[in-house]
């Protein structure tokens, strides 16, 4: 036997790190952009400078006064203390602004060293200081002079340096050109925006090309500006043909990759064969697939075409490459500024988190604050690509080293959004969706709510290591059949708890739409026939199912698919949807939502817990608000399954 | 006598903390704007979500491959391991890339798991791990489910959320309406941009409106945009007039304050008598004048004319004004965002800094790292206002409570540029322009170069204190008239400090073009009548001059002037070139720029001396580089009054 399969020697670097990536963009292509454009002051804002700005003025161009008050003889003055004041007679002082010219005088006195007293030869300036010439009298040039340097090429454009270059009689700048940036989707399976839109049924496989919306988005936020280029399908020569072309007409080309089978190596042999590669593979997750190349003297990046690669890749190879083609030196912080960070905050894992070894792993965070800890915990980064980008707070890049990152062990984040920690409160616990409608309930009320599904017994025990606010539970004793009281007293440990029954559910077997296993109780389950995705340890749905086994006599290990787990009602009812299961146990609403059928099994009381950390949080009354909003409990009630105690 | 000037009770707040004029406008203002806009999702990039967005389908819409691999029935892979092999005949499997939609079998085993073997019969796939049903399939939804919230009232858009709609289907989101703003200048003194570009001989007091530019520029960084209104003379009935129509077609009016003599409280007259005052004063520094009045429910906020003061209004009263206008919740890092901050650091004070107390204080710094620690000094802040701003690195906000910061204090500073300090070289000693000149070549060296001109004893003392990487000194040895020698071994204390020869420099006197008060030596500087301008103690032109007056038999008492202070040559000669002083001593590079008259009195040598911190440095080899090249000693040759040794 001959393994077919084989990658052949290419002559290039290939899985190189992500500093090794930088440094040969950084050697390739510094100042391969010399243009320079005049541009009007106004319009140079955000720009770098291309050369050294030197003042065309004196600012101030004539003498003025530093204070406000009154402008005089210093000699005038001598002597004058608040034991022995002199009067000044009208016509020997003038009242003179801040910045305003000094017609007469040779000082000026502040107002507050004065008074304007009255006596029967008139008005008269009381003054209770000596001056000594030119005092609180702002030279010619004082704030910038004719000739000085303003500021150094490669400096940012920022509006202090507009006003200042104003003031200076400066019009127009010499600024560095931005690098004209061109995006080249590829893709039989690609569809713009409009159709997909304009289309519901789009086929299975078709993708939206929404890759290029984040790019030319995420280029406008940098300031630099990105065509994009129709959709070309995957014909190897057509995409040679146009990255060639654009290779003339532009500075830098991206190569949005095309993901059919088998086409995906054709941009590394058409970087090939138009130039020469520089590398193919980087080390991290996601973003490996990333390749650039240089045709002509200029840069051909090709992106990958998972959002979150895409992502990734703009940020931390094409950003830098912009950089160096504008002139600008490149900095640690170039990531942070690339994401549009809002700075960088240190956080401890709330849990244990192992990152791949060798592989930089940009890790997506969300966090809370509770007992004054800060912590933060990954958001599932392998299939939610899309939600876990925009629903986290920020990211950790992990660099290569890294390896097990211990609960509780410290990460530095780079926030992509403003949190104010102070007014977010952190759930743990049970998961329903009635619970995740309470997040914009909060937040119109000023405040803030994070939730993370880890069932009814993670809930418990996160409250009982001061890692939430609050829990829920609706955890079935299987000794007397009770709810949640025997568990809560386990996990508070005697503490200072606080419940609420928030409402009844209803909890049944989720079967496919016209239920064609025919599953009509628990004894179905066990048969083989049917596969069951069931919810993780700790879950109060999971205790729900082996009370509910045992109570039939049946064997976990009778039931097919008893060690697979889904974390959210909706994603184990949603297996069921795509046929990937058979069978789960959850809620009424999740069956609802998704059009499924629903065999009924339990009533069951949903309790919020509250810790101690709940009552002093400045966010409680949002949330006791929102309960007991009547917004809130309409929409729960159209979701079916509830009922209120 | 009555004392005439007296500030009768206006009946609203004056002389508020920064924090109550926020809370005034926040309270008086939120959600006072509660329009919206439906705007394509790529157009509302950086806008403010006004409704939940919710998805209007499933991501992904079919059921597709999670990993590169093969899709087969999981059960012709039972008990495939190392050990034992499974082989797969062609259609029993197919090849699908991550995302493709599966369109046979209930798996997908990973490329990594399988190799492509051939036989006697033909191409076969040899499968090692057996799999379960549903094993690497993405459900229908996994990503995003139809129905699901994917973005909150008052979430920001950003590329992810541009992306992660599109993919669900939405094309359009509900935002909030930008507040629309005008900018009105005022003042009889006030000239616009092209009149002030084109007219280099404008009258003594006449001030370009470079505020307008300023706030536009900044309301454009913050991603407003921001009208501005014709110039108005200061016409109280006109401006009132303006600003009464202003409110009724805008949503917020900024009115810029006039300050001609007399004239400055208009604003506070036209706001009260339009609508009601919130507050004037706030208790800061620069930026005190700011008021806000409500006019028919809509903000006025007047923004104080200098610069400066403009600039602090603008970032802490009108930014805090606008995200409560949009809805925005406040937050403790708004005055960080309005200035656009690169994050916050932590530095200590290179000097003790004293600020006023009661009174918030803006202080503009500049900051070096040497030896590892990260030290901030202010730049003067009082007179030059735009250069301070434009110079700095960052600004610290000392709140009221800060009286004294001793040497050494730490400080928290908003970074207003991206500074790499590792390769930042400080310089701490004695003035000289052509120093200055280095700071543009060494940036092109691709390093940095920070200048203290502290007088060449300040800078031997400051390197004696390991507070700078080099200094440099022009000391004479009353004693014996050797040049730094006895001032270096004095400081170093026997450390391994390093010097090199720069050049030689004319020092001399410096009068009025024209000599009038016919200055020929030192004793013309003790008759009265010549206003002499001194430089610090520690200055090496401070040192020559003690030591001519000695020669020369006067007493420095008898030197009108004597006590009098600037810090570099060239402040020190504008006192001349404006009046402000008759005489000056200093170098002839000074005396030329400004066309004044020269005497010369010394030629010294001036020399850097390197600390141990400077041989380590990364910028040592850009410093020395730039002090060889023929460039800088062709500028400093222009300059005049130097020569090589």
């Amino acid at each position: 036997m001959v393994v077919v399969d084989q990658v052949a020697s290419k002559g290039y670097p290939e899985h190189v790190s992500l500093s090794e990536a930088v440094k040969l963009l950084e050697e390739t292509f510094s100042a391969k952009n010399c243009e320079t454009s005049e541009l009007a002051i106004q319009g140079a804002l955000g720009r770098t400078l291309a050369s050294d700005v030197v003042s065309r003025r004196n600012v101030p161009h004539y003498t003025a006064s530093a204070v406000d008050g009154y402008s005089l003889q210093s000699t005038d003055t001598a002597g004058a203390t608040n034991a022995t004041p002199v009067y000044l007679e009208t016509g020997e002082f003038s009242w003179v602004n801040t910045g305003m010219p000094i017609v007469d005088g040779d000082a000026v006195i502040m107002v507050e060293d004065t008074s304007v007293v009255e006596d029967a030869s008139g008005l008269k300036l009381k003054i209770t200081r000596s001056l000594t010439q030119g005092e609180n009298v702002r030279a010619v040039g004082e704030d910038v002079m004719n000739g000085q340097i303003l500021a150094t090429e490669g400096d940012l454009v920022t509006p202090a340096l507009v006003s200042l270059f104003l003031c200076a009689g400066i019009g127009t700048v010499s600024v560095r050109a931005r690098p004209r940036a061109i995006f080249i989707p590829t893709g039989d399976e690609i569809v713009d925006r409009d159709h997909w839109l304009a289309n519901r049924d789009v086929p299975a496989g078709v993708v939206v090309n929404s890759n290029a919306d984040f790019a030319a988005a995420t280029f406008a936020g940098w300031g630099y500006s990105l065509e994009v280029h129709p959709i070309l399908p995957d014909d190897p020569s057509l995409i040679r043909e146009t990255v060639a072309k654009a290779v003339r007409e532009y500075d830098l080309v991206l190569v949005s990759a095309g993901s059919a089978k088998g086409k995906r190596d054709h941009s590394a042999d058409i970087f090939s064969s138009l130039g020469r590669m520089l590398f193919r593979y980087v080390r991290m997750k996601p973003g490996r697939p990333v390749m650039a190349a240089v045709v002509d003297g200029k840069p051909v990046v090709c992106t990958p075409g998972f959002p979150m690669s895409c992502a990734v890749s703009l940020w931390s190879i094409v950003y830098p490459l912009l950089k160096t083609m504008s002139g600008e030196p490149l900095s640690p912080d170039d990531i942070e500024e690339a994401i549009g960070a809002k700075g960088k905050i240190d956080a401890s894992f709330l849990l244990q988190y192992s990152s791949s070894a060798g592989v930089a792993d940009w890790v997506r965070v969300k966090l809370a604050e509770v007992g004054g800890d800060l912590r933060c915990w990954p958001l599932s980064a392998g299939a939610s690509v899309l939600w876990a980008l925009a629903e986290s707070d920020g990211i950790a890049l992990l660099p290569e080293s890294t390896l097990e990152c211990a609960k509780g062990s410290k990460v530095q984040i780079m926030m992509t959004r403003s949190v104010d920690f102070s007014k977010r409160l952190l759930f743990q616990g049970s998961d329903d969706p009635a619970i995740q409608l309470l997040i914009s309930l909060i937040r119109k009320r000023g405040m803030d709510f994070a939730i993370r599904a880890v069932g009814s017994m993670g809930g418990l025990a996160a409250l009982g290591r001061d890692e939430a606010h609050l829990a829920a539970a609706h955890l079935l004793d299987p000794v007397d059949g009770t709810y949640n009281d025997s568990y809560i007293e386990q996990f508070s440990r005697g503490r200072n708890w606080s419940r609420r029954l928030v409402f009844y559910r209803s909890q049944g077997l989720i079967v496919a739409a016209g239920n064609p296993k025919n599953v009509t109780g628990f004894a179905d389950l066990a048969t083989g026939s049917v596969v069951f995705e069931n919810r993780q340890p700790g879950a109060g749905t999971r205790v729900l199912l082996d009370y509910m086994l045992k109570e039939n006599g049946l064997a976990s290990s009778s039931v097919a698919g008893y060690e697979r787990i889904s974390i959210t009602h909706m994603e184990a009812a949603n297996k069921v949807a795509s046929g990937v299961a058979d069978a789960t146990l959850g809620i009424k609403a999740a069956a609802d939502a998704l059009g499924l059928d629903f065999i009924p099994v339990a009533r069951e009381p949903y309790e919020l817990v509250f810790g101690e950390a709940f009552f002093d949080h400045p966010a409680a009354d949002a949330l006791i608000a929102s309960l007991e909003s009547a917004e809130w409990r309409t929409e729960v009630l159209a979701m079916g399954g509830y009922e209120w105690p």
